[in-house]
């Protein structure tokens, strides 16, 4: 059985108060978006972050369901009243706010029926219908609902679940990337990698990143494309710009 | 002349296929919002992180400004055929994109009249009407287009000229926050929480954050209001429950 592979994308809903006030700086982004395009070739084309508020999580969870092929949500699983996730998710898409029996049990298990009081049990109640994600930190599971994936905001939890999402996704093309790192300045060579980018259109996506290293000011040139023989030939491109205006190489 | 302070509010976009691909960890969010809520009582209500895409960027920058009192951009404004925050804006807002005499002035006089070619003459175009934020460590300045506040990408720059946008900004009122650091789990705390939450409704926002600190499992209880009187309260009622439960308090 063989299935055409093409390109697949998701968005990132931050839930959390503790993010948009500054308070917590937000780690979950980059992590997520390196491992869905590394592991799965699934782009991560919109990131919003939005309060602990039922309203705006319902309206943003139904925007990004019909926009993308996937949504990751992080964050308000846990078993506080400010943990507002599944049962948001369940009004989203009209279904029940429920105890997930296999979750239930595995919180049961893990805190002993003595110690399993309601704040515990509440980490149980899901959208009906909901899949789990099995959580090797702290038992308490991430799910899935339609194409909506919830995780946990603590960056050590969920980095350590995140290859038990893998089952529920279809693979898509992944995107290749090369940097080459210069010393030199943007404007220096702005309008020739525009000239570049131009040739290779939408096939291959190039971006310049000034960054200071070394006490020296440089750019990052990154080629990002699906396509490994036009990335090749992109950066063939640009080491001849780099050789004739006898820029120099930041080897790494 | 004294005016009303009243809530003001915001809204970030981020800009940049950097930080959506996971290549680059954002720290601007966190900066900003800090900064907002410190020395000017706004809040940040909503984040998008979105690609360097016309079409996308107009959108959002559209919404947002019809969403928020104010909307801070970063990145897109150097030199290089990916930075068209500024294009964007103009389109955006229907005006002119066209070169700001006093911008053109500064880098003129920074680079010198020889040095200054294509590419940094384009950091001096900016939508019809902007009005400039100085920036101390690389010229280029940012600027304010309506209510949206354009600011470069990186941060070591945009942290230099964030005190230079203070003065188009309406100062609204400051939300105060207060943080209790507790050695116990959320689960032994989430019912009572949830009741005090209940008692001061929308007065006073309580949030509870896990931490592992000195080897230690534990919880940070994050109150924030507008009302000192009422975060004193709410403290005072917190401090009650931590007595009742014997609970550890982390002192910092």
């Amino acid at each position: 059985m063989s299935k055409k592979i093409k390109k697949i994308n998701s968005g990132i809903l931050i839930i959390g108060n503790e993010i948009l006030s500054g308070r917590t700086q937000d780690k979950n982004v980059a992590f997520i978006s390196n491992w869905l395009n590394s592991k799965c070739g699934i782009s991560v084309n919109e990131v919003r972050i939005v309060p602990d508020e039922e309203k705006i999580i319902i309206k943003n969870v139904l925007t990004f369901s019909k926009k993308f092929n996937y949504v990751f949500t992080t964050g308000g699983i846990g078993p506080t009243h400010d943990d507002i996730t599944a049962k948001s998710i369940s009004k989203a898409f009209k279904v029940r706010y429920e105890y997930h029996k296999q979750a239930y049990a595995i919180l049961e298990k893990y805190y002993g029926k003595k110690k399993f009081n309601d704040g515990r049990k509440k980490m149980a109640k899901m959208p009906s219908g909901s899949k789990l994600i099995y959580n090797p930190s702290s038992a308490a599971p991430g799910f899935i609902t339609k194409n909506v994936i919830s995780l946990p905001g603590v960056p050590s939890i969920l980095s350590s679940m995140i290859e038990n999402c893998k089952k529920y996704l279809i693979k898509g093309l992944k995107t290749h990337s090369q940097t080459i790192n210069l010393f030199t300045v943007e404007s220096n060579i702005s309008k020739e990698l525009g000239l570049i980018q131009k040739r290779y259109k939408k096939n291959v996506d190039i971006g310049s990143y000034p960054f200071f290293r070394l006490g020296r000011i440089g750019v990052a040139i990154v080629t990002r494309s699906i396509s490994k023989a036009k990335l090749k030939s992109v950066n063939k491109d640009l080491l001849k710009l780099v050789k004739r205006k006898k820029i120099e190489i930041l080897k790494t």
